[in-house]
């Protein structure tokens, strides 16, 4: 299930509006197909490991990090389907599938057709690679990361807004990752007027998905660039083009905004061992009580990157 | 070298006005006597040694943190004639003494008697701990450590200053152990006035030194704290007292101040999982060029302390 999760990353981002998912067919000990979900969500992970397998997949053990689906859609066949006329002989599911249309009538299918399913396993680490596509089907909500590359105590640019570069080469390689694995890269009006970021993925060979890029506020935007004017604006268009994850990258306003409306799933900081002291940080909004601002957020990923410290931190409620 | 500097590091913050040293006498590969400097400087580590090994030292290698003092004191006799007395075969040395009443008399002291010296032995690890020694001889400041326990956006209270707690047990217990290495603990009024702070040493068993306490600024401290009204008055009190390390614990202002005078050596910064937006942080200067921000601060140590993230970084120039 491990190296499964670890082909589902390979479509984080370009896999929407369908999630990603990985698939590992095993027959003998051997691995006879593999796949993951192709460029805007076709074909599956199952359809692509199955084709690869071949007639290997009769008696075989599927590995799969999201349930199958079990509705015929007009892009394509159920995967429970499939599965169950390959004639695999068990099926390994992650995680259960949270849309409606399948919701375990998928694992249902498999196991009338005398298929062992075995359920839950790396549940959480399942869980975690698709927070964006549960809380889409159960919040309309994508899931949002704020990145932000920071001093040691947490100015995000000078006082005159200077804030090329904070971080050093290696973090910002971390932070065109990130974009990879986004559907839409977003900036508030000012770090947009500030910096003129391009927010593309800028990776040595990297010939993969590129985000969609949001300003929110009013003015002008370059061409292909989209515009919304205020946080509901931009709700409103991940919904619109069912967007999984967002990855805003500041400035402070936007970010405390998201902070205070309290839409942050996900903090990846990047912190700079340098002290910048009266400049510029999160604004517009305040905790009021310390008791009440312990236990929001846990650390799930510390390391160095270069002379930058990255912590990532996921909100616990 | 190693387990002599262990030594050494017991005498931290109870050895002023002497430095704090280490020594072990190994003879036939076997340790016979172990040494560190006593509280308030005497006796002297390899003072300490010798008793110990009594007929034993003889022959015997002497592994020192500090070269062995050349001048008769008051106090005591010179460790470098204790030493030829004790008929030692060899001595290895980490450092020169900065003192210029020694200043390599020791050594040459050693040398002419027969004994071969090694010279550098870990020199930079020895130097990191005498750091405040050093400075004291060479620039009349001692070593000053700013602990800072701060939120993931660089607040270190609310914005009605309310600071208790930010970090957690484990975090703040590591702060009593920086407090038991201090010779001195210092607030500003601010904080002094808003925390009621005891500055004291409380650890489990703890029966060893306890630091000097020090408000800065105007106004009446508890009895037995030193009162002292700007940084000037810090820096007067600590040549007087003779003192080789402070520990700064806040606030923002004093910190800040501290900060834009360049008098911070060391930074401990202990960082809670927290967002706190609009609230206080360090005040009174600013960086005016990113370029110039970098590369004054070289991390030399990073780890988890429960939920906190534990930072301590060196000033570099």
């Amino acid at each position: 299930m491990a190296a499964a999760l670890t082909l589902a990353r390979r479509a984080a981002g370009s896999s929407s509006p369908n999630p990603n998912v990985g698939c590992i067919l095993v027959r003998e000990g051997r691995v006879v197909g593999r796949g993951w979900t192709g460029p805007g969500g076709r074909p599956h992970a199952e359809a692509q490991a199955l084709a690869a397998a071949g007639a290997q997949a009769a008696g075989a053990t599927a590995y799969v990090t999201l349930e199958p689906c079990a509705h015929v859609s007009p892009r394509g066949p159920a995967c429970a389907q499939l599965l169950v006329e390959a004639r695999i002989a068990e099926a390994v599911v992650a995680m259960p599938d949270p849309d409606p249309r399948t919701a375990g009538r998928g694992i249902a299918r498999l196991r009338a057709a005398g298929i062992a399913v075995v359920e839950g396993v790396m549940r959480a680490a399942a869980e975690a690679e698709l927070a964006g596509f549960i809380q889409r089907a159960t919040r309309a909500l994508p899931e949002l990361t704020l990145k932000l590359g920071l001093s040691l105590d947490g100015r995000i640019a000078l006082a005159d807004g200077q804030s090329q570069w904070i971080t050093g080469e290696t973090a910002r390689a971390f932070g065109h990752l990130e974009r990879a694995r986004a559907d839409a890269v977003v900036v508030g009006r000012g770090t947009f007027a500030a910096d003129s970021p391009r927010l593309d993925v800028r990776l040595p060979g990297w010939r993969g998905h590129q985000p969609a890029r949001v300003v929110v506020g009013h003015g002008a935007a370059p061409e292909g660039w989209e515009t919304v004017t205020d946080i509901e604006g931009l709700l409103a268009l991940a919904r619109t083009r069912q967007w999984l994850r967002l990855l805003v990258e500041g400035g402070g306003t936007l970010a405390g905004s998201l902070l205070a409306a309290d839409l942050v799933d996900r903090l990846v900081l990047l912190r700079a061992p340098i002290l910048l002291g009266e400049g510029l940080g999160l604004a517009g909004f305040a905790a009021t009580d310390l008791a009440a601002a312990h236990g929001r957020w846990r650390r799930v990923h510390t390391r160095l990157l270069g002379r930058d410290l990255l912590e990532i931190l996921v909100r616990t409620r």
